[in-house]
């Protein structure tokens, strides 16, 4: 069946017989190529019922529907005819996983991030407005990103508008992991409560039992059946905030979710559909570890087992460490938007529940919340990946610096992300770090430096940030001494006449590269930074003013890196040599594996080499 | 009676009638020296007397107040002692307009921007909580604050929290321009109707009519008592978010405001008190234009008049332009978050309401909503201070830059603002923008260059801004035609062997040091770079090829700013120059008037001119 749809149009007159046939099949589609691909299964298999019913009554384009955050999207790729581009899924050069306009006219706006979706379909809605055009524009928000702040002031916008829209919530308890926060428990209260909507019909017959006793009461009782109808319906809440609340349905259920998504297109104003669903749904291993199936290695379809991981990633190493530290310092305390797992955190939540903190997706409130621990004499750590933390931009500067407040911010998935893309990549936070007073940023070139800066970040005084990748953190010893000091380089190799300053992760990059130099009669001084800021002015003055060529290598975009840190500094001490950076460049860094972008963006060991001797044997 | 109280403890033992006596001493202190001084009129005079029963029932710094946004903390500040320095308020080196923490101990949290005061008495609460003590928590926060989507955020984590939190709602329906949105809609009905808040009491008398019928009618009349409890309460919108609401409460009613903060004080968990105020209270021409008094220039007392103001403001011109270029394009549209007076799109939005959206404090918001109307084939604006800006970071990169819509960002009050201090100056936008990929970014050097780079943008395809300074734009004439091209610098001056790139406000300011410098036989180069992205290459390598020395001015950090650009430009090209930057160093910039921040930090005309001689004739 699947092989006959390659638009929406070509389910508008199946059956509902046929519809639920083509859900299973798409499930099994899901599950065979992800165990293969690996990406984002559980909340793809999730909408499979909602996003056919959604193609089923509406027409897109002409009908706008946006998927906020995006990663729930396959479904409407294999329905919006993209079901051949599975096999490259997430690939370098393949098939995004996320929304993107030049895959398809059915992407109507790329997401990644969270929340986003009601301002996008808002924006959209109004300019149908003006336009004096009829159709219809649907946001599908989850109930996790629902608690992020921007989903709340659009909704605060849109409620008081009369424009139509319909937002429809996919309620299924999760973000990456379970769902916080009093709107969660609210939700969660209209889905498991019948009494709760029942409440509304008996309490109105009840009301007509009453005796004809007097005029007055008579009165009261008209006055308060009047007022019932605004006061007591199921999701008081969302029709507090001006929509009007259809559901809760059951989102498994197509015949329900055709139906009443039927009387929402034909609805006017703001509409609010809530739709429960289950992550995972069809495939039992997703049903019991959505978090797990959230975004998915491949994996064995019969026993559900993903390859072992034999590593540590890094955030490993960071949950593991801070679990230590905080065992001997009863200060620290961790915070996390909805990402526990991925941080690493969830060491620390098991062993310190009390003071780990789990504040939903909220990157904005984190930060602060952050500093409000900070002032009270504790040592916060926010965990965060460097993407997600651009939310958190303006509280970083003024709740955290201008106070000087010593939040630690453990930026996780920092550099390249590979399969996630654009969206996700954690290009831009050492340029968007360094601007900001009283920052203090540093990078570990393996685990056992991450270590110790973890410890050194405990004794900070004011606000820091620790960036590291995605991934293996290679071999380390938790218990070994590196040494170590505040605002102080790593010269790993003396040279002659050129110098290459690396940060992070691009420290091996850049060893690795030394063979291919010195064979090419390149002996350079090798510095691994380990502090974007401060910079540690008197080695890199000192090896500068050495040699006639300065390299720098760093996983962040070129534009106000720390190169150009590194220019300002030389620059500010009339040093004048001839330098070149290594970086990304002025672009959006496309998906794909991080071998293949490093790569492509000559950011390799090879290509580096390679640049290098260009440049100086030239 | 204000001559005796130096803490808050001296009104501790003050009788319900000296209070009130107090808080008309207060109004009229308030009124005269903001007269003289300028600064936060109305919001203040709104909450003088809860302010005075904070301090009454609380005991300050051991109970904590955290003050949301900070500009009425005027009285606050009154009953710490801080007094007799309110003639030199908002002046450099006086009195913050803040709370400021070096101020006073009773300064708990540092405030500036709105919405995080939640965020940050919860971080203080749960950290009190990690010590075992007891002291109350207080967040005062205005509902125009509320409408930011990080006050929801925090009010969803500290909803399902049992942590005592204390939460007043200062509710003036007022940002500093009238509140929109439906908690505004949802807030007036509480406020407004009476019968709202009776009919949980007449439901109930009723219900113990209803006859005994049988046994299970009354089984559901039960069943829907202990219901109603809970859902037919006032301020459901809170208790659903997981608060005991209080309120609402007269605002300018001392004993009913001390009754209902000592009843919370006792209670557990967290609290939303509803406090009724009027913004201006007290003072008639404040309460008839809370708006002109939110931050107020000297004003005559008696007549309630401001000194006229007779020329136009970069606002104005802002806002008239784009008002005239709307005319003949009706794709433009024009959004504000809740600031349709300060950015000028108050003419716009008189000539073009339905194309003119204010969305509420809710700057993410605003820029993805931007992004919907920008890819639905309109031309949007968002127009917002440049401190404002940066709440909505990651959606300009995440919505606007990666889809490469043609979103204009008019950038107000960028570089120093003045009086407002830390919290406001503009001076991070070109670094934090300028790395963005697919952005433009353009700063004029007077009124007559903002209207053409205004007439460019609107034709531009891609996202760019308009970064443009507070205060007199000077003399123009919209009409004039300004030679002007993308990407293009102006030679204002050609030069020997000194060059001086400067970018918007600066340029006038290297302007005026040309005489000192041609005095001493220095003879530069000045360019107006126009657009900090794309640097013009052409015109820079050019002349910086000629020149011994370039020097760079911008009214941003040095950090990262339009000097680090260049710096990367000419190191790319392997051009190697004496180089200094003018620029704002790595610290936060305090508050005072314009002039003499500029002069402290050096970037004056006469010292521009001084450090360049020093450097070149040395």
């Amino acid at each position: 069946m699947l092989e006959r749809i390659n638009t929406p149009n070509d389910i508008k007159k199946f059956s509902l017989a046929e519809l639920e046939d083509l859900s299973k099949e798409i499930r099994s589609f899901l599950i065979e190529q992800i165990s293969k691909t690996g990406g984002h299964l559980a909340s793809n298999l999730g909408v499979v019922e909602l996003t056919i019913a959604l193609h089923y009554v509406f027409d897109s384009p002409t009908d706008k529907i946006i998927w906020d955050v995006g990663h729930q999207s396959y479904v409407h790729k294999i329905l919006t005819g993209r079901r051949n581009l599975f096999d490259r899924l997430r690939k370098f050069g393949g098939l995004s996983g996320f929304p993107k306009r030049n895959e398809s006219v059915h992407d109507i706006f790329e997401t990644g991030h969270s929340s986003t979706s009601i301002s996008a379909a808002l924006g959209i809605a109004k300019s149908r407005d003006l336009n004096n055009e009829k159709y219809s524009v649907i946001s599908v928000i989850g109930d996790g990103a629902l608690t992020g702040g921007m989903a709340f002031e659009a909704l605060n916008d849109a409620g008081r508008s009369k424009t139509n829209l319909i937002v429809i919530l996919n309620h299924n308890e999760m973000s990456i992991s379970k769902n916080v926060g009093s709107l969660s428990l609210y939700l969660s209260k209209l889905r498991t409560d019948p009494n709760y909507f029942k409440l509304k019909r008996d309490l109105e017959n009840i009301l007509n039992l009453v005796p004809p006793i007097g005029k007055s009461i008579h009165k009261s009782i008209e006055k308060i059946k009047d007022s019932i109808k605004q006061l007591f319906v199921p999701g008081m809440f969302f029709e507090e905030m001006g929509f009007t609340y259809l559901g809760p349905i059951d989102g498994h259920d197509i015949d329900s979710l055709i139906d009443v998504l039927k009387r929402a297109k034909k609805m006017e104003g703001p509409i609010f559909i809530h739709v429960i669903t289950k992550k995972g749904k069809g495939y039992v291993f997703a049903e019991e570890n959505p978090d797990k199936f959230h975004s998915a290695a491949p994996f064995n379809i019969i026993t559900g087992e993903f390859k072992k991981k034999n590593y540590d990633t890094y955030s490993d190493v960071f949950g593991k460490t801070l679990t230590d530290l905080a065992t001997k310092n009863d200060k620290i305390v961790a915070i996390t938007a909805a990402m526990p797992d991925g941080t690493g955190l969830s060491y620390f939540a098991k062993k310190f529940p009390n003071r780990f903190y789990d504040v939903g997706i909220a990157e904005q409130h984190a930060a602060t919340f952050a500093a409000g621990m900070a002032i009270n004499g504790y040592k916060p750590y926010f965990a965060v990946y460097s993407t997600f933390l651009q939310r958190a931009f303006d509280q970083v500067i003024h709740d955290i610096c201008i106070q000087n407040l010593p939040v630690v911010l453990a930026i996780d998935r920092a550099g390249l992300v590979g399969e996630d893309g654009e969206t996700h990549q954690g290009v831009f936070d050492v340029s968007f770090l360094r601007m900001i007073p009283n920052m203090t940023i540093m990078a570990p070139k393996d685990a056992n430096e991450f270590v110790e800066m973890i410890k050194l970040s405990s004794m900070m005084q004011g606000p820091c940030a620790i960036r590291y990748p995605k991934g293996n953190a290679g071999d380390y010893d938790a218990k070994r001494k590196v040494s170590f000091k505040l605002g102080k380089a790593e010269v790993i190799q003396e040279g002659s006449n050129v110098a290459i300053f690396a940060l992070g992760r691009m420290v091996n990059v850049a060893i690795n590269a030394i063979d291919k130099l010195q064979k090419n009669s390149v002996n350079p001084y090798l510095v691994n930074l380990r502090f974007a800021k401060p910079l540690d002015v008197e080695t890199i003055l000192e090896i500068s003013k050495k040699v006639d060529y300065i390299f720098t290598v760093e996983d962040n975009v070129m534009v106000g890196g720390v190169g150009s840190a590194i220019l300002e500094l030389l620059s500010d001490n009339k040093i004048y040599k001839k330098f070149y950076r290594f970086g990304f460049p002025d672009k959006f860094i496309e998906h794909g594996d991080v071998d293949s972008l490093f790569k492509k963006y000559r950011l390799d060991s090879d290509s580096l080499a390679e640049k290098i001797i260009e440049l100086v044997i030239s």
